[in-house]
């Protein structure tokens, strides 16, 4: 079964909106084992949008729109469909009924414009809308189905889970060829390392594997699908694959699926009762505001300093004048200092600190930008780890945040395997 | 002159990514006045990708792709354009020596898979990638412009704004043809009350006005078309417009353009030789991630506490125990306090305190969810600002940043008012 998905709405090719509606519904799709070719955005413009729709129906077997169903003469899409599909357009009385009740509820009478958004293709499934008074439809004729949605999220999302998403699953995509997906995601390896190591899982017959480069991290997309096995046999695949990378990988790989960085952090330290402390220089407070983010951080984060001039940096976590002097505020000495400073200070399990130059300028050929130091002090002494990062400011201090969040990982996995085995 | 938007990538078409690259081009055509006419988005299948490359560089002036420029075989934009428009590829050496020093940076020998990159088709202007491997071109043949740029945004968008944006301005599009466009940025009114003020100037002949909401801004975007007027003249009409709108809207406009709240108030600062210091609570280190966002911050931001826990509200700040217990961490007390807490530590001329309920548990009827206070103390004096907003976590935490900048806004433009009139 090939979809796609055509979008139509100037602000959308303005750039003045973000088509999230086109994200939301090929993800769905894509997660029902449906394959999406193509999204087609096209202004409110009747010439350009029928030709965009004769070629999206011409070529695939379910077509869904969003957008353009407004009260407005601009707004075409049920009327370009029926034209296409060549089928008449019919009052649907029990929508006008609906959309008069709207304007009620608002004490305003309809205007005469809101009529035609109770016009669809004949023979249509219709779509009620709970928030707005633009209705959808489902058109299925010679072997196409066509799904027509409002272009407001707010008003597509509800739409699409409660009338759209089960006539998908029962009638047009029934469970036996769905995809099974899986991701797992890496932390400290490039691209071409993970697919040196990963090559001969690459082509297997029954599995697809794709790499996906983020900015601090790199997803392995793994898919097995189910018209092939049956969905417990494709979950089978998943899972020795995803035990074959983890042994090949080892602790690079800090989670899967919806897991990220931030929360498996956090609910390591969560298991292990620790507190953690940050003390900031170059990501100036984007570490605290990273472990705050999600609501519970209280149990394991108990705060910080942001220590951006060397003057806090001594008096509010007692960095020595002499490290200052000596070894310049991008130093593993002063990376250490301000680790065991806040360690001190707050009196937590652990302590986090970062230092470095994130640029563009106070590079030098010794210390150029982009070289950080991060610290990490424990009750049982500091270490502090040089680290080169390449890019702009921003990219700098973002990819120093989350080199911060695994080095804490990493000393939690450490510290949970020493105690494991009865060292600790 | 029309033009579309080409992108490949299969994350964009699983609904794993949001295309915000499109958006972002999108944005920045049309602000040149360069009609867009469509997006289109397919994966990385090289006969799919040809056949959409054929049909948008058959019908549009001017066609920017984003994505499928990476070192695997499934990368094939360049040399799908190259082949749709009869042009032979050709190795650029300059960019096979900037990917291998990116790889020797890392110490990496570079894969072989990546000497791709360098091949562009040939006498095409190459646009250097500072970030990735994925140098970019723009190709002009036969009257049609293509502009090939990589995919993650973060490449992108510097990419964009370094090499893409001044030949747009230069060439592609010369100034005659321009939209004349102006952008106020308001904070601390709603769309309905901004509406109220200036409704009599939203329907003059020769200016257009919009108003567009942001998270924590309105934008008032003014437009006169150039190719109506000269360009001077456009310029003329804006610049009374904004005299006329800044009357009536007084110091809740704080910027224009390119400006940002972040901007004006670094630059308040800066030309006061003030110095600043934060003690943040909810927004957990943002605010002082975000006075570090720019480069030069060290020159008024010295940096601060965040005072996640009670315990370090005390201990770093010097909150008094009986204020936190009598009137709780959340209240006008406390954020005094915190305030001049880190004012004392830092020695700075300014001191900016934030402690809330940023949800979703934690409130209480009598402090609901979005409860904020904003201290902000000088060695003159403290005060606090009760704030309540609404929304979720993440929202209220950038909503708070933003009302705090704002606060240091109006405390500077009253201190410098204070002292032209000899006050201070």
């Amino acid at each position: 079964m090939k979809a796609e998905i055509v979008s139509t709405g100037t602000e959308l090719l303005l750039g003045e909106t973000i088509n999230t509606s086109a994200h939301y519904v090929a993800g769905k799709l894509s997660s029902l084992g449906i394959e999406v070719d193509y999204h087609t955005t096209v202004g409110d413009n009747p010439e350009r949008l029928e030709q965009v729709l004769r070629q999206a129906i011409g070529r695939s077997d379910l077509v869904v729109t969003t957008g353009g169903l407004g009260p407005t003469i601009d707004d075409l899409t049920k009327e370009l469909v029926a034209k296409v599909m060549d089928i008449k357009m019919a009052l649907d009385p029990s929508s006008l009924e609906q959309i008069k009740q709207f304007f009620g509820r608002r004490k305003a009478p309809m205007p005469k414009n809101n009529e035609k958004q109770a016009y669809f293709p004949k023979d249509s499934k219709i779509l009620p809308n709970p928030i707005g008074t633009a209705p959808g439809a489902i058109i299925v004729n010679n072997g196409k189905t066509v799904i027509i949605l409002p272009g407001p999220p707010f008003e597509m999302t509800p739409m699409f889970d409660n009338f759209v998403w089960p006539e998908l699953q029962q009638t047009i995509k029934p469970e036996a060829e769905r995809m099974n997906e899986r991701v797992l995601k890496v932390f400290g390896m490039v691209e071409s390392a993970i697919e040196e190591v990963l090559v001969d899982l690459m082509d297997l017959p029954n599995l697809s594997m794709a790499l996906l480069a983020k900015r601090a991290e790199m997803h392995i997309r793994l898919v097995a699908r189910s018209s092939e096995k049956s969905s417990a046999e494709a979950e089978k695949v998943l899972d020795n694959a995803e035990t074959e990378i983890r042994r090949r990988l080892g602790n690079k790989v800090f989670g899967r699926g919806q897991e990220t960085m931030l929360g498996i952090v956090g609910q390591l330290l969560k298991d292990e009762k620790y507190t953690i402390a940050t003390a900031e220089s170059c990501t100036g407070g984007l570490l605290g505001a990273a472990f705050t983010q999600e609501p519970g951080s209280s149990e394991f984060y108990l705060g910080g300093v942001v220590s951006y001039s060397n003057s806090l940096k001594q008096g509010l976590l007692g960095v020595s004048e002499e490290s200052l002097a000596k070894y310049g505020a991008v130093s593993e000495e002063v990376a250490k200092e301000m680790a065991q400073g806040i360690l001190s200070k707050a009196g937590s399990d652990l302590a986090i600190s970062t230092t470095g130059i994130a640029g563009p300028d106070g590079g030098s050929d010794e210390k150029p930008v982009g070289l950080v130091y991060i610290g990490l002090a424990t009750p049982e002494g500091v270490i502090a780890e040089k680290i080169q990062f390449y890019g702009e400011r921003e990219s700098v201090r973002q990819l120093t945040v989350q080199a911060a969040l695994n080095k804490v990982r990493l000393h939690m996995l450490n510290s949970e395997r020493r105690r494991q085995r009865g060292d600790g």
